[in-house]
Parts: structure tokens; C-alpha cells; sequence
């Protein structure tokens, strides 16, 4: 039995999150709250959503196991929350076979999948990243989008000196830098790493000014983008494989 | 001879009303009042749009007969009040066969039509209908709009738990509803009804949250909705034929 | 050497205003401020926008001659200054053959051309104008705007009565108006000249409600527009050519 309420900025970040690399998903209910987990079609990026119980106003989860799992239609889960204001209360409930999605006045009933028939979760790999940036997500967000204007791939890369993305045109350039004073945190170690803009610009729907961006960075080796938003309600994380440098 | 000043919004509005279902119409002048009235191509809908003589800012109307009659391209006037603000003021003068549109320093002349040339007005028909729901308009037009997204119907019905609203997709389904109490007035009487989408979400655009909406519904039957609009200077109703369910 | 601080508004200013005519343009900067001139391809229009030295927030020109001059792909630059905001303050720096702008914590890397790779700026014609008309940018483009719903040219004409701009349809007109006391100033002379929206609708582009314009104009010659923009801080001038009435 699910039975939980959520505010409209949650669930939109829930959808635009997991949309942005898959249209279905397995959304999993623990007792301790909400995840989902899942890898785009390419195995190119990882998405992991969580939020803890407390991030809902309210939760009630009876699980027959561990867990109670359902296979979502997360595109149609994305359109609905369009609709739905962001402090706006959402009751979302499973009966039988339906997730009854219900705001103000309005109720969506959406059939859900069944979770055997969505691909598998992925493990999450461990992966060791020398470099940890903390900045604001929004100016992230900024970059990304003027950069996705002139390539369709970016370095990022630090050392001593900052943190630095960096993206080619065939003939601009545009270069982005913070020193250790102007980021929130950051350990100075060296990593640099090539990866697609065309990830990266759907990851930053997520996010916005105000909200808490860690970057874990290596070198030639996937990046860990992790995203505090909905005001520390909700977390969302990419690993992002790397393009290897010519 | 006709000379009348409207504030945009009114002008904004019958524009609006009318281009939903007619590209031209015949617009009445009468001493106590504005009014016109049309049925779509399809014989499916009808339109009433009246605005009495004290929702203009100054009415002079001196009609030779018991009103003055003349014939409009509804496209060109709302084309023209799209770039009117809505306190603004509108001067509309009837000067030969032109109608002169005057606001701040600019005046549009349109020509007029031979009113004997436009599609005769239909008379209202005389229907019975049990149910009487009062609710906001600016939510009724956001339930058509979400039914939109995943069906080309909707069923309305009433009983004595309230007023729903209902639309199923393939495989999903939206329910609106509110009850007595939640409705601004309401008679409980017992009244479903099927209706296009199509026709719904073009005539809730003359809608705003704020306005009234007085639903009348019956069985199989046609649907009256009649908004109050610009603070309760326009009126707007359509009536709307069923679809009949298998 | 050249190095500047200029605001956003004044940056996006000059952008729009080239692009309005070219997509490559030479940027003059001498001691006592910015300018740049081109012709169309068509030669039918001249723009000419000037940022004194003191419309910089800081201006810092070397020049071994009289002045630097560079080649800019003004396209590229238009994109550019669309991510910035009004009030942002953007340094340009011109190194090697590259222009470098930045602003936040971002900085762009523009390949410069090669000047005399760029159509040749034209001479400032002189041109005598016997009407002079002031009045609010702002109100100017909203006329200019609406003119291009229903024809491809205008007629501005003037005499003691006030100053007109007027374009027919095929079945429309509109009319727009102002006497010598709703003009800011107006010399009341004799003038009258067709024009090409076409050509308009790009000019009004660079000006906000609040701007001042002026307007030279004569009868069946060449129009000056002046536009005081960003607070007075650059000025863009248009000279467009009559159409010949019939």
C-alpha cells in the first residue's frame, strides 16, 4: 500500500528527472522513502533520484517485503506535473493496477507497468574521483546552455587555480572559471574530463539558481553530478561517462 | 450611426467569443445593448455574446430602425484587439461602410460586410435542463485543458455527491470533481452529458480565473455554459450539442 | 589596444543594431568612443550607432593610428550578448586576433576578421530634411508593428496638423497620429515619404518604450531615424531609402 503527499516542485524534479534519460521506470518505496534508479538506452548516464521520507508531507508505505515497487510511465507522469503548480499538495496513491495522481479539484489515473517488463537497475559503480567542486546549480545550468550554443562537447577540469569548463567552437571559444573563493567548496585537486553537452543539457532541467550542485571529477573517468533541490527535499544524481579526448 | 467606447478588455473579449466558432458576424447595436450571435460550420455549436449598453465607457447609438446592424470580419477585430491593452481605452465609430477602431493615437479602419451576405443567425433554442452548477471559471478551463491532453471527449455529470467531469484515454484517466460544497451554487440534479474537446477548450478562452461560470446540464442533451466576464460587463454563452456514448 | 567595461544593455544594443543590416561589420574604437556604420546588401538602408567614451563604465584604447578597427562577425556576438543581462557589466578585450568577452564567470573567445575582408563602410550622406519630429521610441514601434500586420510599406507624412503614419491594406487601414502637442518637439513642416516595413521592422528592434527618437523627413527622399537608447548612453541612427509611391 502507497499512499503518500508530496509538494508539486518534488514530483516535477521526480519526472524531469528521470525523463531526461528513460520513459519508463521502476520507482521504489522503502519505509525510509523514494527512489528510482535508471540508465538511458546509449548506457551512457545514470540517474538516481531519492527522496527520503521526511521530504514528503506526508507517507505512508505498507510493504508486503522490503519494498513495494511499481513500473511507472514516466513520460506520462512528466506531463501531468506540468500541469501541477510547485506548492501545490499532490496526493499520490496505488490501487490495484493504477497510480491515482490527485491535486485540487483533479485526479489522474495513470495504468502502471509491470516492473519485471522495465529493464533491470544498474548498480551503482564505485568510483574513485580525486576532485570535489561544490558551486551554485543555476550558474552550472547557465554554462551548460551557452556552451551547448557552440559545440557538442565540454571539459570540465581543476587544479590549483579552479574549476574551469570549456567548450570549442570551430572558431569561439567559451571558457568558464571559478578560483577556490568564488566556489562554495573545493579540494584543489587536479581531473579533467571531456563529456557531452547533449547529457549535460538535459541534466540541468533539475536544477535551479539558489540550488546545490557537487561535482566529483577524475580524469577521463565519469563524472558524478549530484543536485540538492526542492530545497534539500529531493536529491538527484548523474554519472555521466566521459568522451575520450583525440 | 454608432459610436461607442469599450475597454479593451470587453473588445478582447468579443473577439474572442466569436472567432471560436465564426469568421464573420453580424454585430448588433440595439439601445439597450450590444449583442451577436452565431452557429459554427458544423452546426455543432452556438455563441451569444452580449455586453449591455452600461458595460461601455459611452454608447451613442442612433438606429434607424428599433437597431443598427452591421456585418464584421471577427479575424481582422481580433487580430487588431490582440494589440489593445486591456484597460486601454477603444473608441469604435460605424462611418460609412468602415468600422473606425480608434485607441490612444492609432486607428485601424476596417471594412465592413454586407450584412444580408453573412450565415443568418440561428435562434436560440428553448432547452430544458435539470442541472445548475456555479463554479470558477479559471478551473473549469484548467480541467479542459488537462482533459485535452489525453482524450477528444469528456463526460460531464451531475448527481447529488456533485459535479464531475470526466475524460479516459487509452490508458489513462482524469476525474474532476467538486462537491455541493465546494461549488459556488448548485441544485444536485442528476444530468450526464458527453462533449468535443475541440469545441471546449476553444471557449474556455475567453475564461479567466476570477470569472463566473454557470453550467446548464441535462441527459443526452445540449450543454449551456454561460461565463461572466470583465467584471461582469460581457457575457458569453455557448451551447454545445452532445455526443451521443455507445 | 583595446579594453573596455561596457553594460549589457548597451552590448546587446549595438548587436541588434547591426544585425539589423549586416552580418559583419567593422568596429571603430577611437579616443573619444565606439562607432560602427554598414550599408545592407541591398543598399537601401545605413546604420550608424556611436557609444561615446563615457557610455563605457571603463574605455581603455590604445590605438597606434587614430583609431583600432576590427572585423566583427556581428552574428556571433548577437548570440552572445542574448545570454547577458541589461545590467551586467561585460569586458571586451581585444588580444591577438581574437575578441574576448566576459562577463561573471564566463568569457567568450570570438575569432576576429580580417577588416579589409569587409564591405567597404559607406559615406554619410547629407541629406536635408526640412521635418522634425520627436517623440517616445516606444510608441513608435508599436505603430511600426502594427502597420506590419496589414501592409508592406507606410507613408509618413507631416504637415501643421501633426506628424501621420499610415498603411492600407487590401481592405484595411491604419492611422496613427500626433498633434505638435502630444510630439515631444515638431517643427510643423511640410513632408511626406513611403517607407518599407520590412526594413522598419528591424529598426525599432533596438528601441524600449521611454527612448527617445527623431525622425528627419522629407518628400519622396530618405528618412533619419535617431535613437537615444540605454539612458542616453549610445545612439543608433538608421537611414532608409524611399519607395517611390505610385
Amino acid at each position: 500500500m502507497i499512499d503518500v503527499i508530496i509538494t508539486g516542485d518534488v514530483l516535477k524534479t521526480i519526472a524531469k528527472a528521470m525523463v531526461a534519460l528513460v520513459s519508463e521506470a521502476r520507482f521504489h518505496f522503502k519505509e525510509e522513502g523514494f527512489h528510482s534508479r535508471a540508465v538511458d538506452p546509449a548506457n551512457v548516464a545514470m540517474v538516481i533520484v531519492e527522496v527520503p521520507a521526511d521530504g514528503f508531507e506526508a507517507y505512508t508505505v505498507e510493504a508486503e517485503e522490503e519494498e513495494e515497487v511499481i513500473g511507472v510511465d514516466v513520460n506520462r507522469v512528466h506531463d501531468i506535473s506540468k500541469t501541477i503548480k510547485s506548492k501545490e499538495l499532490v496526493e499520490i496513491k496505488v490501487e490495484d493496477s493504477e497510480m491515482v495522481v490527485k491535486f485540487g479539484s483533479v485526479q489522474y489515473s495513470v495504468q502502471l507497468i509491470d516492473p519485471s517488463a522495465i529493464r533491470k537497475e544498474p548498480k551503482v559503480p564505485n568510483l574513485e574521483l580525486p576532485a570535489k567542486v561544490v558551486m551554485d546549480a543555476g550558474e552550472f545550468k547557465k554554462v551548460i546552455q551557452a556552451a551547448d550554443k557552440i559545440s557538442d562537447h565540454v571539459v570540465f577540469r581543476s587544479d590549483d587555480t579552479g574549476f574551469y569548463i570549456e567548450a570549442k567552437g570551430d572558431v569561439d571559444r567559451i571558457e568558464f572559471h571559478m578560483s577556490e573563493a568564488e566556489l562554495i567548496e573545493f579540494n584543489k585537486a587536479v581531473a579533467r574530463s571531456m563529456f557531452s553537452v547533449e547529457y549535460l543539457k538535459e541534466f540541468v532541467k533539475v536544477a535551479g539558481s539558489g540550488d546545490l550542485l557537487t561535482i566529483y571529477l577524475g580524469t577521463n573517468y565519469p563524472v558524478r553530478l549530484v543536485f540538492d533541490v526542492c530545497d534539500g527535499k529531493a536529491k538527484v544524481e548523474y554519472i555521466l561517462a566521459p568522451r575520450i579526448e583525440e
